[in-house]
């Protein structure tokens, strides 16, 4: 492709782009199409000769947009939010122009030296510890920095061996009920297993980790001749926000000498708002790890996850190998990062540029707004569902994630419950709206993520009326 | 960012790409700023209120341009290519615009589907075994990939053991002095550790691992207790481009229950020519998986590696964890894939839009003609190398990596080593071209790999000028 046909593509491309953006109201939110509808219609074979490019527009309309669901839909309410915006697209389309791989701090100097500002910045923004300075880098995905934060874990617990002589001791991992499964899924990888997880109690009512059952659990595993090696503390878990408290497991995590993760994936970037640094409680004074994702809820398309850690060294000592291909006099100098040491892959996209962008568009005014926007019609949907007697509203609701249940009360639980998830399913099938669902305390709970950029009261409304009105009628006469 | 505003950067920025593939023989190929440079030039704090986009593309220019090497410069030889095209480039932008997450099936039907179908498109051009069918994914990077497929080996050996009570028993992984290092990590990061790697020797002429060698090793290891897990045979060694034999590798990893891990990073893609299908020799008799990287010679923005495996049983027993928030009827129906089994992160971006946009873009005609240039300009030099008695040529070259050294016939070994060392960095300060080095037998190599989009002969035939008259230079009385 020439550049002029580069020119002329790339705006077909733009122009596409912002079509879908005026119109994306005009899609169901979920995508309609059955297992198997987007495979079929696509040739089984690759072409022999190369076409031109409108075949993909043609085909991006015709085949896979019904097989689409539009998580930028204001309408979106299911999982968390996975935010794409403007600028964060056209960071991305840089770093896809230049085609510059950053592995190296010498494979493109300006690729790590920015990433280094920008997650710096970051850093500022949501006012984390000073000891993080300097000591935060991009990753993929918050399952994969969670991997990371396991690994160097391991590698300061075993003073380098792990990575060595493979797993030799019985170290042990915690968790609660609550926490995200990546951590379960880096303890498959990493080599301990699933079995090495403990699950911690939490508050029935808060879904809080309970630090004295960690405290306890902890105790019982070193008498059993474990070493605790990492407790994984999350603010604002992925089934309902809820809150551990990081610094009462801080304090036994220092007490036993475990890593202290915490897994703010989602909520972390709300700390741009001063009212909500409360959100770091306990990160200066005990965390070892901390990771948040500008691409769930801050603007940046996926990927961008922040990692940032309070000592470097266990982390690049864990992931560092250096074959002669990749030496180079600025490695050797010791002057420079190469993040290809704190990460699992080897190559690196320029990843910096999309944060960069958001940053600068928006400005710490623009990403306060965005979040208080979201809390702030989070609130008012709360404030419906307690209003409405048909309705539980699941009573921990700090940020842009409420969790409800209609109550059925003429219904045993069980069978309430499948009621719920059948109402879910058939919302969700009229293409207005999506949410999804967890569990909490044994029963079903809807979840209604807001934040979308797009999203306004009116969307909120709409769901909101549809949810009441689905219940009613199902328990009309 | 608004609609208009989006098409109004959005075609500032796509000016702003073709320019820069217009003009990118302007620019020093490696970039000659010192560490340090461009973190100071860019402001210490965020803004605190939102600038307009024109900000970060006048900063593009004056901060980060001097800091970019350029991979994309048709005088760029170092490492390996990591091509860009304008298909590929346009088809992330649509991924960028979309914004979708394709963890499930469910939550993005298209973008597991075309995955599935444009990766199978990719095994009918490269003519993969039939096994491979319906069994490919998109990862990352090669390291990530291997890493899967070190995890899916530990499955398989341990029939799920190890996931779920960690490793317990002793496992053994065998690579080749030339194997890259991403295994050694993957054996870091699994468990296993870097001393379980055992280094087969290669032939000391083709640098291709000795199964004789392998065979006798494996035995050793069983007989002192330990689990044979998977040997890893590459297919284009970073270093070299050196193939192990596939065929007799695979034999002895039936004979020893071991999984076959064959990396084809570099290489794989070219066996898109049938006068290189040669290069998947033993790939259906002996493979369990297999990778290969279209983000460095086949024209796709990095990051796009495909791996398949013959079974994906052993991959989704590895990496499958449940959790409530991602119940859906589509999963539990078992007839859809849901690609976050496959891979370690959950989260994943539409990156298969970009593999198809260059598959249709170009065709089969076009991915043979670029390799088929980048190999034929390879065995140009490689012919005026040869005829230089100046230099000593590598005589393993069969793709686009041609290795060779200056003789300096009046030097001992290791000081030739250091003048050669030398003149290279001489060469890249000059920024009209841009090399790496290696070792083999003991002794310093250059690297000159050839197949970025835009190179031609006059490009290569501008560096080798550079590079014979700088070896004259220095021999020179």
């Amino acid at each position: 492709m020439t550049p002029d046909e580069f020119r002329r593509h790339g705006r077909q491309v733009v122009d596409w782009i912002a079509a879908y953006q005026e119109k994306i109201e005009s899609y169901p939110v979920r995508s309609q199409v059955a297992p198997g509808e987007v495979l079929e219609a696509l040739p089984p074979s690759p072409p022999e000769t190369g076409e031109g490019f409108e075949g993909v527009l043609a085909d991006l309309d015709r085949v896979l947009m019904p097989g689409i669901t539009h998580w930028q839909h204001p309408s979106f309410f299911a999982y968390f939010p996975a935010n794409a915006s403007g600028p964060a697209i056209l960071g991305d389309l840089l770093s896809s122009g230049l085609g510059v791989q950053g592995m190296l701090w010498a494979t493109s100097p300006a690729c790590t030296e920015l990433e280094t500002r920008v997650v710096d910045w970051l850093a500022q923004l949501l006012e984390l510890p000073e000891a993080y300075r300097g000591n935060g880098v991009i990753q993929d995905s918050a399952s994969s920095a969670s991997l990371v934060a396991v690994v160097a874990a391991l590698h300061r617990a075993g003073g380098g061996r792990p990575g060595r002589d493979g797993i030799t001791a019985r170290y042990t991992l915690y968790t609660s009920s609550q926490t995200h499964s990546s951590l379960e899924k880096a303890a498959r990888i990493c080599g301990i297993g699933a079995a090495a997880v403990r699950v911690v109690d939490v508050d029935p009512q808060t879904l809080a980790m309970d630090p004295a059952c960690l405290e306890t659990t902890i105790a019982r595993d070193r008498a059993a001749g474990a070493v605790p090696l990492l407790v994984c503390a999350t603010v604002g878990t992925t089934s309902t926000t809820a809150i551990d408290p990081v610094p009462e497991i801080g304090v036994v995590c220092r007490r036993n000498d475990a890593w202290l993760h915490v897994d703010a994936a989602y909520a972390g970037v709300a700390a741009v708002c001063p009212e909500l640094r409360w959100l770091n409680d306990g990160l200066a004074q005990y965390a070892d790890s901390y990771v948040t994702n500008p691409h769930k809820w801050m603007l940046t398309n996926f990927d961008c996850t922040t990692l940032w850690v309070a000592d470097r060294a266990p982390l690049v000592g864990a992931l560092s190998v250096l074959p002669e291909y990749l030496r180079n006099q600025a490695t050797a100098s010791g002057e420079v990062i190469d993040y290809r040491d704190w990460q699992i892959p080897l190559g690196r996209r320029f990843r910096a540029l999309k944060l960069w962008s958001v940053i600068r568009w928006y400005g710490a005014q623009g990403l306060r707004a965005h979040i208080r926007s979201g809390i702030g019609l989070a609130q008012e949907l709360a404030g419906w569902i307690e209003a409405d007697a048909a309705f539980h509203l699941h009573p921990h609701h700090p940020l842009g994630l409420v969790c409800f249940r209609p109550l059925w009360p003429q219904l045993p639980d069980a069978e309430a419950d499948a009621t719920t998830l059948r109402i879910m399913q058939r919302l969700n099938d009229s293409g207005e709206l999506y949410l999804t669902h967890t569990k909490a305390g044994g029963r079903v709970l809807l979840r209604m993520a807001i934040g979308a950029p797009g999203t306004e009261l009116r969307h909120v409304r709409l769901a909101w009326d549809r949810i009441a009105a689905a219940v009613r009628a199902e328990t009309a006469p």
